[in-house]
């Protein structure tokens, strides 16, 4: 069993109002000196089996076809460890 | 200038509503062997200056308070590389 995210995020020329508000709300809250967020999705897929090059281009084709719009979203398919630092 | 990336997901005891209703989909859209699927956020934010111990520990304290609900949710903060691949 392994571990696959996609990372979806809107394109830098497209507005991103939800990343803004998060922006504007720092200095208010105490948080300087970051001059930009951005708010996107992660997905992160339990995938049976091995990942080898074919499911990782099986993967790649669900993120573009269902997971982002193309139109306006960038996509990254990367495999992860399942050791995780959870907090 | 640095980027710092927050993953929030959902903590696995939670429901995912989300993500079961991707997975769900996923068998009628043709792809098979995906046992889970989760669906998060991720934020990218642009720090000015070096990404020092300091500047971490005040991310992971903005994260902690104010990008994630840490009742229902996990949150990780790393530092990335800039040269990403867009696709």
């Amino acid at each position: 069993m392994a571990r696959v995210v996609v990372d979806v995020m809107l394109k830098p020329e497209i507005l991103d109002p939800q990343g803004q508000a998060v922006q504007r709300a720092l200095p208010r809250l105490g948080f300087e000196g970051i001059s930009d967020v951005r708010q996107g999705k992660r997905f992160e897929l339990e995938v049976d089996g091995p990942v080898d090059e074919a499911a990782l281009a099986r993967i790649h084709d669900l993120a573009e076809s269902f997971l982002a719009n193309t139109v306006i979203e960038n996509f990254t398919v990367r495999i992860e460890e399942v050791a995780e630092a959870a907090k």
